[in-house]
């Protein structure tokens, strides 16, 4: 999606006030860590999940932008950003957000301690904001549902015959668990009266499960020209997603290359996996599953109370989650 | 030092107690990160930590090991053990509590989320057992200055120079912090009063810095055959520990081979290394500066109120600080 797609000026302006805060809440020591998130800050990130965070606000009477508001919508970036970073060691990937991933850069041992201190600013915001409400246990239990999601995923790599089900079990932890806890924070420390409140935890999270569902659908029909990259890695670490396996229920004969451990992917197999999975109608079932949860964020937004918040979250919704395949 | 410095039944049946909750605690779905976790727990380690949380407990009135107490003194264990592996990621340490470490058996990502998966249920325990407290702000600034100690050591590995002052803030940080932590919650959760709680923090902050010297000490004095492993380590890593500190101030030109960073170290490297160390008094006084804060804990014991918890955390402070060299 195009950073347009919030071009909401109470979004807009905070999502800058999130990132100014972030970026003086992590420079302290002018430590190699340290340089590495604001370097990682400074690259972009299109700040969605503190954005879906300040259009929920809308939906409720206290004071926008408030340092509250603010450092709340920065824990969704940092806890978000601690994952990220996590997640590249473990996968060994070369690059995120178009410039070289912190392990790439500056080695393993930096980017372990870079996502340990964002927990840990993770942690002191949720304090300064939330400290003696329930919320605070919601946060908790969020993290672990993200950790969850991500070790589900590990314990199915390789596996050819992964079921839909554990594939979105995965996507509900992984991606869709943070979406959820912004847009219900948001709407709860906006001031949204509980039914509004509700309505924005199911939206977050059906929102979450269309966004993962249309990344994962991107990789195999991006630009062919870099279209080998990202699935090549998909592949060779045996993450199999959504398009992937719908084909592979279909046919799994066209797909046994998957199945041979031993034998390392290349360009021509990945290829011909493109081009099977197309061809068993694997992308158009994952867009069926993609558009269904798009369609059930989009029953919830109508629930929503009337107003200009709505009217940019509808509109919102569908720059994110219907780009073009 | 030996499991029996805590030969005091209530503290010996609470260390079972914390055990049993973190095996139960951590085991929900027989992931490899768990089994990884859970045979760390069973390994063993002291629960050193723990320990000093629950005889702190004693000096309060609050009811003994119940079931909010063992969770806090988990916490701090759980804490421990977050740091530790991801440390040993950082390091490249083959052991840990003399089994191989968790990324030499089962690979750096298992050992990235395990100690999330730890963060996680450490942030879980705080909240269930302090939200609404100022001890939310306490453990989560206790946990940036271990991470702070961490990142203070690596910033200054292969510093030739580094300054004993820096050491010591590395050693306030990375281990004396939650040695700190474990008697300040033990005062405070036991129900002691206010001039005790204060003492124990003080009392846990000189107990660690002791503790941790006295750890570099041993690796220049344990028995040969294992001796030069742990040196030649820590030494290949960069990381400069007191007694060497000392013995480079003295005498510098005995250790130019530690300037050439293209050099390998070799065994009789190290064998030459540890002889200067011994021999420009280096270990002598180290020896005074464990002392030192041994003292300044000893003095600080006394002013607690008379009873068997104070004579046991003395005899305790003992065994435990004044190991032979």
């Amino acid at each position: 999606m195009s950073d347009d797609s919030f071009n909401y000026p109470i979004v807009k302006n905070g999502t800058q006030q999130v990132r100014n805060l972030l970026l003086e809440f992590i420079n302290h020591n002018n430590s190699e860590v340290e340089l590495a998130i604001t370097e990682m800050i400074t690259a972009g990130g299109k700040m969605l999940r503190p954005a879906m965070f300040l259009l929920f606000n809308e939906f409720g009477n206290q004071a926008k932008n408030d340092d509250k508001l603010i450092k709340i919508a920065a824990s969704l970036e940092i806890l978000h950003m601690a994952t990220l970073i996590h997640d590249d060691i473990v996968d060994d990937s070369p690059l995120r957000r178009g410039v070289p991933s912190i392990q790439t850069n500056m080695g393993k041992d930096i980017a372990v301690y870079a996502g340990d201190l964002l927990f840990t600013k993770f942690f002191q915001l949720i304090n300064e904001t939330m400290n003696g409400t329930e919320f605070m246990q919601i946060n908790a239990n969020a993290m672990e549902q993200i950790l969850t999601g991500e070790l589900v995923q590990k314990a199915n790599r390789f596996n050819y015959h992964n079921p839909v089900e554990v594939y979105l079990d995965t996507v509900s932890g992984k991606t869709a668990e943070l979406f959820r806890l912004a847009c219900l924070e948001g709407a709860h420390f906006g001031g949204a009266p509980t039914e509004v409140t509700q309505l924005a935890s199911e939206i977050g999270q059906n929102i979450g499960i269309a966004f993962q569902i249309n990344d994962d659908i991107l990789d195999y029909t991006s630009d062919p020209k870099t279209l080998k990259k990202p699935i090549l890695e998909d592949l060779s670490m045996g993450v199999y997603t959504l398009p992937l396996l719908l084909a592979i229920q279909t046919d799994p004969t066209k797909f046994e290359v998957l199945t041979d451990k031993n034998h390392a992917l290349t360009a021509s197999d990945v290829e011909a996996i493109v081009f099977h999975v197309k061809q068993l109608g694997g992308l158009d079932r994952a867009v069926e599953y993609a558009r269904s949860y798009t369609n059930q964020a989009e029953k919830l937004i109508a629930q929503l109370p009337a107003g200009q918040p709505k009217i940019v979250l509808a509109k919102v919704i569908k720059q994110m989650l219907t780009r073009k395949y």
